[in-house]
């Protein structure tokens, strides 16, 4: 049994970690913590989990983790995260980092977009936590960096154009669409019921913290540097989100030539389903499968992918690694 | 041209205010005014007026209305109302007060519910702004105090058989649905998109704040004193309310009978329409009418009522009680 | 392992039927079948099982199944159902029925409200399949009618009171709201998006159908005759049901003690978890948990129920039946 | 007055337009028409219209229409429209046509997305009714033909860069999410409340009717041939179009450059915002307004708008067609 503490457990991507955990036959929950002022009994913050969880949720105490945690799931904002991060390695624990402190190889793009980061030799040996690209590199991990939902979504989107090189690297649109769970638990007016509902908007234009991340993944798939435009939007939904990508292919290809070429690409990937027609959320949601589907469309390729935001967006994925470093199936818990 | 203000626009009644008032052929807006911290030109505040309303929202200063305006909509918090409702009177202006101040007559009931009174010499005179039951008090009012959400739908949905001393009077439960517009306009975890979103709950129970008001109208017409017990739920959508009202027959009744009793109760009427089948809440969405079914089930009366609580429960039903004390054909601006 | 049929298996109790048995650890999936002109691969009918599960659906053969399964969920529509249960009972199979054939024990009842019952030898057998209620029926039960969701979740607002003989028999009000999915799979006018959508109404006004297996259970449970009025409603969400059940008491009674009764009474049951707050539909969707609360307002007692139409009021329910009938532990594949 | 009379008024165009009708002080629905089948009282079919419309709903009859009504709002479906569309002119009505049948200059074009086109005639002399590029031809129109909803968001969010000859031509990338209303009235799996709803997905790809429109539309207003890729989307909502235009700049420019343009450019446009954000659809829904918005991101220019598909986008447009080939204040009805 992989004995797993979270920490943080009190947003969306807490709660999800909790609840696709209750089913794990291999891993067992055996800590809870966030801020003190947000603790009491898991029941108490999630009604969902009445009578299915008897932890409580408790401000964090490193020391009595050492020995009763193999591996900490840290869902605590970036800044925050690489604070804690160090000294759960020094404990002894694997840890699956949900923030982006651990993402972004360049410090500079890092603290363009974020802050000034305080931890860069664990940095230094973070694995990036997309098995389908990097799965070598988690497999012995201390430390992986969890991927933002969006960058996510994206890379699979593109991932086996990339590789096979059959794309314009400085020509990449990212037009995403995610559901309301993406912008966490704090009430705002924007995502105030009233608000939010029956609506539908871009945001963060030209400035999403994920666009650096969705470059450095397609420039590691590449092999070379590589130009994305990410735009995102919001949609009055609460799970999933939809990539529509488009491309410049480099040279001639036809529809069934990258149908091929995705199914091949995925063919051995248990959470990529390549369909025949354009994937829709509500095809994942609740899973930690991406759907993905690339055609052509006038001169341009086109290609689509859904994922559920929290799950192989954050939590399942979280879970998909842990798997991975751990040596299990990864498939465990999240079928 | 009647000469219009509205005093605390920014909130979700000031501005269904000013959308009705927009298209007002006899009616005019003056002036928009907010605490100091919320000011800023009326589409800066809501994008959806601009082009359509060329007002700043200032901080509010009444003795400029005095000369300026024929008429103030008071879209204020209870208690705040009431400190600034006898200044308009005595500043000349009608007054149409959106609070619950100025609804219950017994000032025992409004303390227990609410706050001290400080202003019992306007609430003796204040007319219950539910033209339906109470058009002749309103025609002369200087002040009328506009109805609850609530109590507007389930009195609508009763009063004929109140008047027709038809029901168990010990006896009324007013099951209710709101949309969310009902809460209001700040952002707050239950009304936080992924929670209010596919969710369903009661709340209040047995302490909501229009229990007595429905009692006081329901009581007021049936000429003696009424029980109502009330249970209010909120759903995931913007408008609207369904009122489900379960009474006691007096002696026996059948449906046709009800639905005659209700369609000459309101034959007059140009806002309630009686319908032979269950009313739906997007059947009067965006409009001020109410749509009403009375039938029986078992031994029991079910009475069906559908409002939107923004039109007819509170903008739309301000501006029919103003066209009411101006003399005014009731229903301009509201069709 | 336990070996699973699903028959009927295209609809909405189809589909969560698989979701939930993919995850048990004692049952298998050996076969799903539909009408000839649904039949195809599962994942072409649910594209959300695509790489989750690898059967086909394919038209009804008894005799094959005869030899392959140990349990057959008969997902039909009523009067289909009672064609085929028979002949499943005949092969050898348990057989959990979903639909309302054989949960009426009055035949007079069923086809009042139904059509010619044609299979009342297993009718008189056939086990009621609400464990809380009637677990002991269920543990030797070779046809277990699995209650409708309605019925579900009011009689576990009520069974406590019913059976400590707390309230007025005669007097029982249901007012219950569904999300759409307890509508089925056919597209309509009422459930076309554009209709539904910022849409609420009431029903069935008087005839909806589990009105009587609703007094049918609480006539069981008080050991007397129950009458109920059942009103539902139907809301802009896709699974859950809130049921507020208005009763008065036969005596004095305290809010505490309605907590205290309700905790005794569900202290040992897996899936009924009592608050001391109102529950919300988000509280249990997508698990098998009844959340309950009841308490006095004014002189009547109110008593709240949530559940997930398509679990606890449906495929869950029928996990929950088949593992007590196998006699493993309740709650397997369901936490 | 003017008379108008709706054909094809059972769909949400029709009901739409009579929606507003009832508001407009300078006309008067004269007349509604729709296929035998689907006739009866207007409230009939529409319960929203209750008692705010007296018309019944006839089967179409052209001759009685002649002397009756001044103009035709021809809600028909392509193909059916140019049947009767030839009668009405005939008759001396003035017609605005919502079909996509006068829309397509090109008949080829038209033939390869439609049908067979049998009213080229008229199709020579027809307006296109987007008031803000084509002004002039629409003030002595006797034939409409009102844009297509997606057309008219698209056009309106590049209209300024296309004139100025701004952007490389040869590139256009519309991408644009739609409220569920576009779809029409008839139920259908996709828009099946259960599966419609928390659910989003593109449709249409590399196919959509509406990409020559937009491209005709672009090439008018840029003096040569354009080429776009249209990508629609849809999400759960009811009403609303944003539409995320990227282009290639021909030379360089500043989101500064682009505010100022766009500002010049609407400056006289009553329906047109411009605004120095990103809009959002629920800023535009219920009005005939279009709010863009333009800026630069990274080597590209990204372009927003956001209409009401059902106002702007159809029968707000049509009557804003209309106010302008009757000499009215164009904006009458509209604000």
């Amino acid at each position: 049994m992989i004995r797993v503490a979270i920490i943080g457990a009190t947003g969306y991507t807490g709660a999800e970690s909790i609840r696709i955990l209750l089913q794990h036959s291999q891993a067992q929950l055996v800590s809870l913590s966030a801020l003190p002022e947000e603790c009491g009994h898991v029941a108490d913050v999630f009604p969902q989990f009445m009578g299915r969880c008897d932890l409580a949720i408790e401000p964090l105490d490193i020391d009595k983790l050492a020995g009763l945690a193999d591996v900490a799931f840290c869902c605590l904002p970036h800044k925050v995260s690489m604070q804690f991060v160090p000294k759960l390695l020094d404990a002894g624990l694997k840890v699956i980092d949900f923030s982006a402190d651990y993402r972004l190889k360049d410090v500079a793009v890092y603290e363009k977009y974020y802050v000034k980061h305080t931890d860069i030799a664990n940095l230094e040996h973070a694995a990036f936590g997309l098995p389908e690209l990097f799965r070598e590199q988690i497999k012995g991990a201390k430390l992986v960096a969890n991927p933002g939902c969006y960058p996510t979504g994206a890379a699979l989107a593109v991932a086996p154009l990339l590789k096979k090189d059959l794309i314009e690297m400085d020509f990449i649109i990212v037009n995403a669409v995610t559901g309301t769970s993406g912008a966490g638990k704090n009430p705002s007016s924007k995502f105030h019921f009233p608000n939010m509902n029956e609506n539908f908007f871009p945001y963060s234009i030209g400035t999403h913290r994920h666009m650096p991340e969705i470059e450095q993944i397609a420039s590691d798939a590449a092999g070379k540097k590589v130009q994305v435009l990410f735009q995102p939007h919001v949609g009055p939904f609460d799970r999933g989100i939809l990539s529509t990508v488009y491309c410049k292919p480099a040279g001639k290809v036809t529809p069934a030539q990258l149908h091929k070429l995705f199914g091949e690409f995925y063919k051995d990937e248990p959470f990529v389903q390549v369909r025949d027609d354009a994937p829709a959320v509500k095809d994942v949601v609740d899973t930690n499968y991406c759907h993905v589907f690339a055609t052509c469309v006038k001169d341009m390729i086109v290609s689509f992918s859904a994922i559920d935001n929290l799950v192989k967006g954050a939590s399942g994925q979280a879970i998909q690694n842990m798997n991975i470093i751990f040596g299990l199936n990864e498939t465990i818990g999240l079928e």
